[in-house]
C-alpha cells in the first residue's frame, strides 16, 4: 500500500554530490545524479538512498531497490553485495541530516496555528461537535461524526461512517472507513526518536504518518505515535482498548485484539489475528507472527513464530510458564 | 443497591414467544408470557431473562430468579435444576439480539449531542468553570464544582460536594456525594468487549452504568467502563490513582486503594479494604477478597482469597516470592 | 536550587508554643520561639520544623538544619542526638496539621476558577492556540507557544521557547527553558496521599511543586504529581514518552531517558544518565543511581547502584536474569 504523505513538503530531487558533501563524503559525479527521495529498506524506489545500521535487516537488504545505502565501515562488504555502500561514521546522524535536507519542515512538529470552527457546508453530512478545530485541507467522509472539543490537524484524512469521540487530537494521520477512536486519544505526534546529546538532545524528524484501516477501533486515551521515516500501521479490522500505547514505526495487522494498558515499542511488527492481554509489553523492533496470543501482563523480548501462545516475562511457551508458575508455590 | 438506569430506554415488556422466535428455538406459548427485561444471574428478577455460560457462575446460577436462562446444550442439566433453560447455539450472540430489542438504542454509543453551556440558573448552587458541556437532564447536586472544558453527558447523576476537575468526560453514570474526579479521565465509555469476526467484529451492547459511591477519588487520565449488561462499581471511600485502567462489569468494593497504572479487566471483583500496588493487573472475572494486598507489579491470574497478601507474576504469597527472589539473585 | 513557592501562602511564623499546644504536646514556651516553616529534613532551615519517621533518612537527619523534629517515641534517642525531638503519637497526622495551620489554602486544590483567555499584549512573543485559560499572575517566557485548549493555572512560571501542546492542564509548576509538553499531559496535581480512614479518607496537604528544568521533553497523555512537602523534580535534558506517571516527590536527574508507560512511585531518585525502559515501575522512597539502565517491564523493588544494568520483576542484574529466562523455557 503506496499512500502519498500530504503531511511534509518534499524537494523534488538533490544531486548525490550535494548529499556527499553534506557528509562528508569525497565524491566526484560526473553524471549529475538526481537523488529523488530517503526512505527505509523496503520503501525505497531506485532513485533513493537508503541506510543500513543491523543485521537484523539483512533480508530486507537483499531485495531493497535503494540505489545508494549509507551505511558504516563494518558493514560495507555486506551492502556491496546488493547496492551502493556510503561509508559515514554516524548513520543515524546522516540520515537526519539528509532528512531535513528533503523535508525542509520536518522539524516543524509542534501544535497547528491553522485550526478553527468547521466549515460544515463544505462536507457531505458530517456531523460537528461543539468547539471543534479543524486544520486546513482537512478530507472527511460523509456520514462520519466529531466529537466535542476534538481538533483535527491540516491534511489529516478521515473515512466515511467514522466516529471519533471527544478531546482527541489527530495529526499527520490517513484514517479509512468505520473507524471508531474514543475520547482522550492522541493520534499521529512524532515518536520518542533523538539523539541523545549531553547539553541537549537532537530531536530527530517524523516525517511518517499513522495508517488506520478500515473497521479498526482505537480505545481511549490511546497513544499512537507516526513513524519517523516509514510509517506506523494498524490493519483492517483490529481493536485497541483503553490507554494503548503503540510507539513510532509500528506495523500492527488485520483483526488484532490489544487489550487495555498494552505497550508496543518502537518498529515492532505484528500479524494478523493476534491477541494481546492487558498490559503486556513487546520491545522495539520484534517481529510478531500471526494467529499469537500473548498473556496478560507479559513482556515480550524477542520474536514469537506464528500460530504460539506466550505468557510471562521474558515471555516463553504459556504451558511452561504456568507450570513452573506452579512448581514455584 | 438497585439503581434505575436512565440512560438506555428499555420497552416495558416482550412476548416470550417472540423471543423464542427471534433465538431460532421451537416454542408455542398459548399463556402469552411476558418478560420483562434481560439481565445477568444475580440481578434478574422472577420476570426476566438471564443466561449461563460458564461454570464459573454455578452458585450464583442457584440463586437467581430468571425464569427462563439462555444456555448452551451442554449445561441444559445444570440450568434444569433451578430454572428453564433455552438451548441456543451462541450464548452471546443470542443474549446481544436480545438486548438490542429490549434496549433499541443500546448500540447507539457515540458523542452527545445534546450538550451545551450550563443554563447555571437551574442548579442549586453549583460553580462551573469555563466552556463546560452538559448534557439534558444532568442532575448535580448543591455545592458540586465542575471544571473547564468537562463535558457530562445526558442524564448523569452528580451528588453534592463534588469537585470534577478539567478535561473530564463522564456518561452513563451514577456519582454520589463528596467524590472527585481528577483532570483527564473517561468515565462510562462503553467496554472493550466485541463478537471477533474477520471481515468486521461485532461491537455489542452496553447498557450498564458506572455507580461511584461518596467520598471515592478518582485520579487524572484514568478509563473506567461501563457495564455490558449489569454495571461497573467503585464503592464508598476507594481511591485511584493516576492511569488506572477498570473495565466492564468491575466492582471494587469500599475503602480500597489501586495505586498508579493499575488494570483490572472485566467483571473482576474487588473485595473491601483492598490495596492494589502501582502497574498491577487482574485478569479477569477474578475474586479479590477482602483486606487482600497486591503488591506493585504483580500480575493477578487466580482468585485471591481474604486477608492474603500476594506479590509477582503470576501473583503469589508475598513471603514466597520475596524468598524465592532473593535465592535467585 | 531554592525556589520560592508562588503557589501557597505561608504564615511568616508561628509560635513554638501554639504548635506544640495543636499537638497536644506539653510544652512551656518563656523565649518566645517563633517558627518560620515545616520543612522536609533536608530542605529545613534553623528556624523550621521537620519530621523523622523511618530510619532510611537517618542520613539526612544527620545534616538536617531543623531547630524541632516531629517523630515518634521509639526514634527519640536517634533524634536527639542532631536536634530537639517532639514526641507524637501519629507523626503524619501531626505534619498535615502543622501544614495547615501554615498554609491555610492548602487544601484549596481543585480547579482554578480565576482562568480566562490571555491577553496577548502583556506577553512577549509568546503565541497562543484557541481556547487557551490562564490563570492570574503567570509567567511565559518569549517565543514559547501554547496549544489549543490548555490551561495554566495561576502563578505558574513558564520559559522561553518552550512548546507546551493541546488539551494540557499546568499547574503549581515552575518550567525552564526549551522545554516541550505533549498533549494530554496533566503536571503539577496533587499527588495520591492521604490517611486512609473507614469513615471518609483524609487528603493531605500538598504544597509542593513540580519543577522542569532547561530542555526537558514530557510525552503525551503523562501524569506528573506536584509534591507534598518538598517538589517533585525532572532534571535539565531528561526526556519523558508518552503514558509516564511520576508520582509525588520524585527527584528525576540530568539526561535520563524514561520510555512509554513507565511509573516511578512517591519519593523515589533517579540519578543522571539513567535510562528506564518501557512499562519498567520503581516503588517509593528507591534510589536509583546515575547510569543505572532499567530494562523494559522491570520492577524495581530496592535501591540500584550506579553503573548497574538491571532487568527482571525483582530487577536484578541483567546478565542474571537472561541466564535465568534462558534455563527456564
Amino acid at each position: 500500500m503506496k499512500i502519498k504523505n500530504p503531511f511534509f513538503v518534499k524537494r523534488e530531487y538533490i544531486y548525490l554530490a550535494d548529499l556527499m558533501n553534506l557528509l562528508n563524503v569525497k565524491y566526484s559525479d560526473k553524471k549529475k545524479i538526481k537523488i529523488e527521495n530517503i526512505q527505509d529498506l523496503s520503501d525505497a524506489s531506485k532513485n533513493d538512498i537508503s541506510f543500513f545500521n543491523s543485521l537484523k535487516y539483512q533480508k530486507i537488504l537483499k531485495h531493497s531497490k535503494a540505489k545508494y545505502i549509507i551505511t558504516s565501515a563494518k558493514y560495507e562488504d555486506q551492502v556491496k553485495l546488493y547496492s551502493n555502500p556510503i561509508i559515514v561514521k554516524d548513520v543515524l546522524k546522516s540520515v537526519y541530516s539528509i532528512i531535513k535536507i528533503f523535508y525542509e519542515n520536518s522539524l516543524n512538529d509542534a501544535v497547528d496555528l491553522n485550526v478553527s470552527n468547521p466549515n460544515k457546508e463544505i462536507f457531505n453530512n458530517v456531523t460537528f461537535g461543539k468547539n471543534v478545530l479543524l486544520g486546513k485541507n482537512v478530507k472527511i467522509g460523509k456520514n462520519t461524526l466529531i466529537g466535542h472539543n476534538t481538533i483535527i490537524e491540516s491534511n489529516v484524512v478521515l473515512g466515511s461512517n467514522c466516529i471519533i469521540g471527544n478531546n482527541i487530537l489527530i495529526k499527520n494521520s490517513i484514517i479509512g472507513n468505520d473507524v471508531r477512536i474514543l475520547d482522550g486519544s492522541v493520534i499521529g505526534k512524532k515518536g520518542f526518536g533523538f539523539l541523545p546529546n549531553q547539553n541537549k538532545n537532537v530531536r530527530y524528524p517524523h516525517i511518517g504518518m499513522v495508517i488506520i484501516e478500515d473497521n479498526v477501533e482505537i480505545g481511549s486515551n490511546n497513544t499512537i505515535d507516526r513513524g519517523s521515516i516509514s510509517n506506523t500501521y494498524i490493519g483492517k479490522n483490529s481493536f485497541l482498548d483503553n490507554q494503548v500505547h503503540i510507539a513510532h514505526n509500528v506495523r500492527i495487522g488485520k483483526n488484532c485484539i490489544i487489550t487495555g494498558q498494552v505497550g508496543l515499542a518502537g518498529s515492532c511488527v505484528v500479524g494478523d489475528f493476534v491477541q494481546i492481554g492487558g498490559q503486556a509489553g513487546i520491545s522495539g523492533h520484534l517481529k510478531i507472527g500471526n494467529n499469537v496470543k500473548i498473556g496478560g501482563g507479559s513482556g515480550v523480548i524477542k520474536d514469537i513464530p506464528e500460530n504460539t501462545n506466550v505468557m510471562g516475562y521474558p515471555a516463553k511457551n504459556i504451558r511452561s510458564f504456568l507450570k513452573k508458575s506452579k512448581n514455584g508455590r
